[in-house]
């Protein structure tokens, strides 16, 4: 396979077989779709599968460029020759149930009515978006992987399945999380959905046919308060400053002045073109449920002694939504739990956002762990 | 005076002789009325008066019990016996122009409509507060002040004062806050505005007469961003941690589940019954265009030079809205201008609100400095 073919991404779906996704909250999905993409070939003993969770606004679409002309969320990383090497690695990423990118979730046609199912989409956790890729493995003839990984939410998922599925996940590299989402990350989460439930568009959730569109005023601001957590202070600081938009002096009004204004409302502007608000509701929703020791009484090492995976964590130095000092914490549960465990802190000013953007040092450090 | 006579609390509004104020926007606010209130007592040289400046969401209520059965907001550092003594000095505090406390803003009557002045209202800065009470000392004969004092948007109206009145100014006792709104604060007072401005309810501000009220819902949400700013993450841990409001297990909901859901919520939802959401607009504003050295080119340094007080700074190690690195570029700057600056870096886990609830060692600290 030339390395142009292999960069080829295909878009594939998956539809669950009649029987039903039991999930966490007592309800179950079925049938459901999962989109998702592959690269790289699985080899003939099957053992050379990594899967790839996304992060809240993400999608299958990891690597390469798309129809619509973007490109892939981690494309420098996955890859031909990058650290998750298509060359040798067979690759699969799905978009989460609950999203808006292909596989089932709010936006999507409720089979008993005819209609999108909007709030009457079941509320999941991130235990029941692992549980639903399970069929999608066995569909694809995988029955080990050779890792598990993601950042933020997408770490979390690693995480969940690699308690759900122990035999299955060799290894998990997870980026910039936590073993459970912390008190802040819940009050932003919670914030971002109370601005989208606030705005009359929403209709408690039933928007979907509505001619005056979703509630993208809501959404914007949810999805503004985001942006403000993915990067440092002073990251911000470096990138905006004080520094006005375009006028000279300040407008005294309301209107955008400032640099890092305008950023933040274009960026909250467009993202109804992209995402679900809905989604948005139910994949916070599921952030803020997980905890990873719940099923262990909140003993974390307990919880990692459930896994059989080799765990190798990033955090990065600047991040202030979820610090190194959750990862660490993570780490060395692991390994009082007798995992192997490694954890890079990551010098990266950015801040949280560095999984997304920054390559080195961590794409050799993957590739190492990938190989031993 | 009894100590109970001197923590009894005066309100009294003081209004702007026929001199129009002239504003940084370049309008003018003519007439203007200020609500304040004062303790102790002025001594014979007019020598021991203390002007406090209050944060946003603050006003002249500052120490004691008052009609409303409300304590004041600095009650544990302003009395007899405290760190600002009222047997001993005479404080004095008004609410800002802007404010709904009493002080003319964006509810007051514009004289020239006989309505409410709405966004009719002109968008004002933090020299044009610190302006607005020139008058009022004037009139209460106070022509220097042993200090000034306050934290975050009240700590930059100490500097404000500071510079524009250096001959005044004696002492300047400012915590919590940064000489100038850095882009991440600029950030949460933009989305803040936006989630207010969202509120069907605003009606572009011209919500007063309104059958339906003031835009609750969408003060709630810049309320619940402030909370989170005001304290650590590590005190949102401690506090709230994952708890879970009353159930024994997640609703699989959209409702309260956690504590801090119902913590923010609440806070949210209560703050339209004390504050008005025009105000929250205005005066955010203003704190988005404080530049202390706005007026000598960006640089630090000369602007201290304008002023002639000794500087005692707070900062507070796990405040993340303003952090210590910003107080002690302040303190840096002020000694390189000549000033006598002081930098009190407080250990206090709580973060930025400790400036509220911590009494030592801040109460010695300032009760030293007002005594050198």
């Amino acid at each position: 396979m030339s390395a142009l073919e292999s960069q080829k991404t295909l878009f594939h779906t998956f539809d669950s077989p009649g029987d039903a996704l039991a999930l966490d909250g007592g309800r179950t999905l079925s049938p459901y779709t999962l989109a998702y993409q592959t690269w790289g070939k699985l080899n003939a003993d099957r053992s050379n599968a990594i899967l790839i969770f996304h992060a809240l606004s993400g999608d299958s679409h990891v690597t390469g460029v798309h129809e619509d002309g973007r490109t892939g969320w981690w494309d420098f990383m996955v890859g031909p020759g990058r650290a998750f090497d298509t060359e040798k690695w067979f690759v699969i990423c799905a978009n989460v149930i609950g999203g808006c990118k292909g596989s089932t979730g709010p936006g999507s046609i409720n089979p008993a009515t005819g209609k999108p199912f909007a709030t009457d989409f079941p509320v999941i956790t991130l235990n029941d978006m692992a549980r639903a890729q399970r069929p999608l493995l066995r569909e694809l003839g995988i029955e080990r992987l050779h890792a598990v990984t993601g950042g933020r939410m997408g770490g979390m998922l690693s995480l969940a399945f690699a308690q759900l599925y122990p035999d299955m996940t060799e290894r998990a590299i997870v980026l910039a999380t936590a073993a459970a989402n912390h008190a802040q990350a819940i009050a932003w989460n919670k914030i971002g959905r109370r601005a989208i439930m606030n705005d009359p568009l929403w209709r408690e959730g039933h928007y979907y046919n509505e001619p005056e569109g979703p509630p993208k005023r809501g959404l914007a601001v949810a999805r503004m308060i985001g942006h403000v957590t993915y990067i440092s202070e002073g990251a911000m600081d470096r990138k905006f400053g004080r520094n006005l938009q375009a006028a000279e002096k300040e407008s005294f009004s309301f209107d955008v002045d400032y640099s890092v204004e305008s950023y933040l409302a274009y960026q909250g502007s467009i993202f109804h073109e992209r995402f679900d608000a809905n989604s948005y509701l139910y994949i916070t929703r599921a952030i803020d449920y997980f905890d990873f020791a719940a099923g262990t009484g909140g003993d974390l090492t307990a919880a990692f002694a459930r896994t059989r995976a080799r765990f190798q964590f990033f955090s990065y130095d600047a991040d202030w939504l979820y610090s190194p000092d959750r990862v660490e914490a993570m780490a060395l549960a692991a390994r009082a739990a007798g995992r192997e465990a490694v954890h890079h802190k990551i010098h990266a000013p950015l801040g949280h956002d560095a999984f997304l953007v920054q390559k080195e040092p961590q794409s050799g450090l993957i590739r190492d762990f990938l190989a031993e």
